[in-house]
């Protein structure tokens, strides 16, 4: 039995940029090459990036994608590799993957099953293959799923059952709580049912709201994770093959097959000692701060900043930000403002102080009480007869955002903005005012994992970056006298579970009281989030986590008459 | 040959609002009633409301609005309805028609092509039909095809060789520039082709960026259209048929059928002047307008509102936008306020007012001066030793936006912004400044076609509504000193038609060149279009009115190296 040695190229491309991917792709294949590998599996869409969204309906760009594909297939000499990229045929594009060996290019596996669900739009774009190309390949069969296509059933058993003892998995999966388990258990599952092995390549990195968590991983025939790669960096995985499964072959199969046949010389391998299977974290904070890591990283980078600002208010979400974009960047990339108002507590700037010495991080402190005075002299005429109240509370918020992006403006600096999900569910949060910034870095994460988060990172660091007094103070937004988020809102404990039920598993009002939460609660929380669609259509993109964010996860209409 | 009596009832839905559509729909049946009709045609997802987006992953919503669909069908004594609704089959949904007839539900066609391009989503929610229903009442056999279906030639040629005479083909297709002229054309040859008459019902009205523009019509077998309805109202429109072609029924397609066979009574029929065929509006800029207008109040009303608020600048875009909104709405329900700054023209200010004058708006003046100066002062030691520059531009804009958001939290008026497509395009607008507000109203109309509507405005009301002088001056944001548009981009005549080319049509740069255009020009204008798609994301919604808007017909990523 021969040795099949078989590189998994866990790689970050960039969404468009086909040089950058391409010089990547090749630098891989070239470390794959080194170490004697005979085949070196990329991620889907490695060469233009995923999801390209609708950059794919530039013709110019498909046909510039497939050059780059061409232009990848001329560096493989003496090794196979698979790569994922856009095909086009017959006026039809294809989300497949490119099959080159020996300096050619030999042919291609279409996607089968296309996701149009949550945040995937794949229909919009690509048709879908119907038939499978098998690639023999020393004395083996390998066969390739494209991401969608192992969650089906079916394309696995038609290759297994055509002889293939390989399944090479290529993917462009997204990170959400719980989706590591879930991604091992289904494809443990996969491998013992077909008796295949599975060689399973996800991509790593941030794009826009999405960050790709690796874990690529090999698996054998009976379900074993043999090697398994990181959450956050790029990697080369590399594993040798030994034992493969007998197969049996059964041809009662409805979709066509061609097949590919490779010649590689059976180069005189070096020894690789094969890594143990490496434990990603099963601490779900830690995979959460992972992923928020990278995402605010990658988001910053690949939009070409290098600095980012935030509002600090002395609160929860501020400091949890700051500590997230300070181990993300490094402190000398952060800047923070602090910006009281008559209403600001000498806590509050004292903690975001405190915060800031934590971290290292430079802080500098411009009051908006003059401007806001000037706001409401202005506003005097026009405002007299009326109220103190929400006009006056979101003026303050305003002026910090208009603050904010002058210093944004006149030093490049990009704005991160500080709301968690509950805030941005309720709508508890400034339109133009602390909404105003081009990143929303825990958008799509509770209040009450915000403090989770934040415990954790003290816990990691063994020491209180986050200082123990904003986390143990009662939140508030300080835009009017004594105010606590608690005076409009239930406890963040009551309000996250019901915007769970509401907001990701869609559950109606009768339901979410079934599970036992108050029906007045519960009609006020549903009007709060549906009355403030209007806000979350202007927000800034934010990393998703959870198994629905506010982004393109969830489409509701403005004008809607339909609250439960 | 016995008379068909059909009713075309082209409503104007809300999304969600089940409540309010079912008694929309059983007032248009009671009327189809009152003139002896047999039938009764409905646009698609009458019921819900079109497009009702990510309500669908409500069960309770689907549960629900089948609820509706069966208490209308108790409302069709003597009469036989067709409405749209969500049908739930299987764990899956349809895009389906109801088939109702004295006072029963009596089957169902579902939708068998699901757009899921451009605004469309529907293979997010929906899966196809494959089978057709065939109706048969009195003499006749009719059969129907939702929206999209017809737009392929398989459905219709299917019914037609099955023995149908008349399709009635249902509708929530929205208005672009084009489109009018375009589905005639279609349906005409659809009739001819198969020698079949088409009932063609579509829905009116404005939901967030789109606006159904009605049009239904009926069209004969040799391609006449016999009646065609008004652009944006609801409307009842009858047709008694006569004459019907004699059909060959060949069974040689593939598609599966069903039949209902409906007893009604020939109920002695009142006599209907059949009205001639209306023609609708052939002046471009009056369809334009008509969808603006009717985009506008829809948006307004639907999401609750009654008052909108505009801050005048004195120049073509916020005059447009004011006289769409007193068109619309009432000049009594449209408040301007005019902000000067030290860089305001006393032009700016007689060009506001007189608008105002002539439109009979109240407008009121707030000057930026002094809170302009403390920001000024406050960010002095931030500021000091960098030039004076886009920072303090962009300010002025964000104090603007500011107090507009103000004088909306304090009195309750919806914020309309004024910005048009040709600015959103190359990001010539503040964020969270001029960019601040609910509404865009003429988002997705160039700036060359600005002038257009305001000229044709001028024109079709025999009076000056736009003053002359805005009109002809040189287009400026008085951010600064003696500054002009052109000083930054290129003549808007050019401008518009490059961005046509490469957003709505999507061509290279080199494709744009070969159309005589300067390389240079192509080169800033499509640079400054990738560079500000972070701005656009974080915009009010517009009203789509050409091939490709910038709401959900553009779907581009933020992360992207790609530019060309």
């Amino acid at each position: 039995m021969s040795k099949l040695r078989i590189a998994l190229a866990q790689i970050n491309p960039t969404v468009g940029d086909l040089n950058g991917n391409v010089l990547k792709i090749k630098n891989f294949i070239e470390q794959a090459r080194s170490f004697d590998s005979d085949i070196v599996v990329f991620p889907e869409l490695s060469i233009t990036g995923y999801p390209p969204e609708d950059l794919l309906h530039k013709s110019h760009f498909i046909d510039d994608n497939v050059t780059a594909a061409l232009e990848v297939s001329k560096s493989t000499s003496s090794i196979t590799a698979i790569y994922g990229f856009v095909e086009k045929e017959n006026n039809q594009i294809y989300n497949s993957a490119a099959i080159s060996s020996n300096n050619q290019f030999l042919g291609t596996q279409k996607k089968i099953y296309l996701p149009n669900y949550g945040v995937f739009d794949e229909k919009r774009y690509f048709s879908s293959g119907d038939s499978h190309t098998l690639i023999n390949l020393k004395n083996s069969t390998v066969g390739i799923n494209i991401c969608e296509d192992i969650w089906y059933p079916n394309p696995t058993k038609n290759l297994a059952s055509s002889g293939v003892s390989t399944i090479l998995n290529i993917n462009g999966s997204p990170f959400q709580i719980g989706k590591i388990a879930e991604r091992k258990k289904l494809l443990i599952k996969r491998a013992q049912e077909n008796q295949v092995n599975i060689a399973y390549v996800n991509m790593v990195g941030g794009q826009d709201e999405l960050v790709f968590d690796g874990g690529s991983m090999f698996i054998n025939f009976e379900g074993t994770i043999e090697v398994i790669g990181s959450q956050v960096t790029e990697e080369l995985l590399i594993y040798d093959l030994y034992e493969q499964p007998t197969t049996q072959q059964n041809k009662s199969f409805n979709y066509s097959t061609n097949s590919i046949y490779i010649n590689l010389d059976d180069n005189k391998k070096q020894k690789i000692d094969t890594p143990k299977s490496i434990q990603e974290s099963d601490i779900l904070e830690d995979q959460i701060l992972q992923a928020l890591l990278l995402g605010t990283k990658d988001y910053v980078e690949k939009t070409g900043f290098s600095k980012v600002l935030i509002a600090l208010s002395g609160g929860i979400d501020s400091a949890l930000v700051t500590a997230i974009d300070s181990l993300a960047l490094g402190p000398e990339n952060v800047r923070c403002v602090y910006l009281p108002s008559r209403f600001s507590s000498e806590a509050s700037r004292s903690d975001a102080n405190e915060l800031c010495i934590n971290l290292g991080i430079d802080i500098n402190e411009i009051s908006i009480e003059e401007i806001f005075s000037t706001f409401e002299s202005t506003l005097f005429e026009d405002f007299k007869n009326t109220d103190w109240g929400i006009a006056e509370e979101n003026l303050q918020s305003r002026i910090r955002g208009a603050l904010v992006m002058a210093l944004s403006n006149k030093f490049g600096y990009l704005v991160l903005t500080t709301g968690n999900k509950s805030e941005m569910a309720v709508g508890y949060a400034t339109i133009y005012g602390d909404m105003a910034g081009g990143f929303a870095v825990i958008k799509d994460v509770p209040k009450t994992l915000v403090y989770k988060i934040s415990n954790y990172i003290n816990l990691k660091y063994e020491k209180n970056i986050i200082p123990q007094s904003i986390i143990q103070k009662e939140p508030t937004a300080e835009l009017k006298f004594d105010q606590k988020d608690s005076d409009s809102l239930p406890p963040y404990e009551i309000l996250d579970q019901i915007l769970e039920l509401y907001v990701e598993k869609d559950h109606s009002s009768n339901e979410i009281m079934n599970k036992g939460f108050d029906r007045k609660t519960i009609n006020h929380i549903i009007q709060l989030v549906d009355k403030n669609e209007y806000k979350r259509r202007q927000s800034a993109p934010g990393i998703k986590i959870t198994s629905k964010n506010f982004d393109r996860d969830r489409r509701m209409p403005l004008s809607n008459k339909y609250t439960n």
